[in-house]
């Protein structure tokens, strides 16, 4: 986008209002439903947002990152919110904002972790700003755990959340075949995840 | 397959050698590598191996069950043979096992669970021929070390190993841009499973 070189990119995000920003994702991710990464193009995008195309690029980019930022900013909960005083508190908010999520949005999480496999970009955008916010917010939790004594400092696990939580997700519609509901994944932080943690 | 109703499969298995078993496992998998599993028929898997379609079907009933048992039989140490005589051995055998598999064999993963969400009789043939044999083997294993009393037969996360294992294999590359090598695994073992057992 040689036309956009040297504005500053602070100011002319500031341009959009809250709303307006959150309309724009949610119809971002409207798109990518029913059309999938593939074939979702910026086009199609500034028409259903009524933006421009410069716009768009201006603000996020890319497509990649505009689809990452969007799906983002549509979750239910952030992870950063959660602070409910306690470890086993914390990581019961985290499965159960997730475990809500419809059958639509796990093929859509599974039709983008597809695509990932196609797009080196689209992988990298989704770690960089749909991934590691994520875990960093997890990081802290863990952080304030460690603070409050409920975990050792060099408890080995500790970097390992993530992964085990992931597996949690991922393994129970392969190995079971059921969803991650939330009383499975309550479960499974009492049987797994603070006895790794030496919680 | 109305025409081999009443056929005794036991009797028609028997009479494939053992190593022409093998060798039509080994095509089974390498024309799914070369199309993928859409793609793949019970046609082109005939004319590879020299078989009749209804040999095919008289021995495996389907196309997902004979790609189920094909992947099975092609994988290169069965978990069931796996037996070092320490949970922490046996453990680390087995992600030795799964963490050598190379790109190719990720990306063939990759793609069958994909088409799993498509194909629900690949799906359960799947867990079926493929993941309920390894999920039993990992459980002979483990009850091996709660008899040796290296872990507590109530030991919460005792149902929850698969799901642990499954989780690192899936979040390594998704969280760390990394692949699930050997290092990474055998510190996984240590830092979470083995803690998460109380061994």
């Amino acid at each position: 986008m040689p036309t956009v070189q040297g504005v500053k990119p602070r100011t002319r995000r500031s341009r959009l209002t809250p709303e307006r920003e959150s309309e724009l994702y949610e119809a971002v991710v409207e798109l990518l439903r029913e059309v999938g990464y593939a074939a979702l193009t910026m086009d199609a995008i500034a028409a259903r947002t009524r933006s421009s195309k410069a716009t768009l690029y201006r603000q996020w980019e890319s497509k990649p990152q505009l689809v990452a930022t969007a799906l983002r900013h549509t979750k239910p909960v952030p992870l950063e919110n959660i602070d409910t005083g306690s470890l086993r508190g914390d990581l019961r908010e985290v499965v159960i904002c997730g475990s809500d999520r419809t059958e639509q949005d796990a093929a859509l999480m599974r039709g983008l972790a597809h695509a990932t496999h196609e797009y080196p970009d689209l992988s990298q955008a989704l770690r960089e700003l749909l991934i590691a916010p994520e875990v960093a917010a997890l990081d802290a939790l863990l952080k304030r755990a460690v603070d409050r004594g409920e975990i050792a400092a060099d408890a080995p696990a500790l970097g390992y959340v993530p992964h085990m939580l992931c597996g949690a997700f991922v393994a129970r519609p392969l190995i079971d075949d059921r969803t991650a509901d939330a009383d499975y994944l309550l479960t499974y932080i009492d049987a797994v995840i603070l006895p790794a943690l030496g919680a």
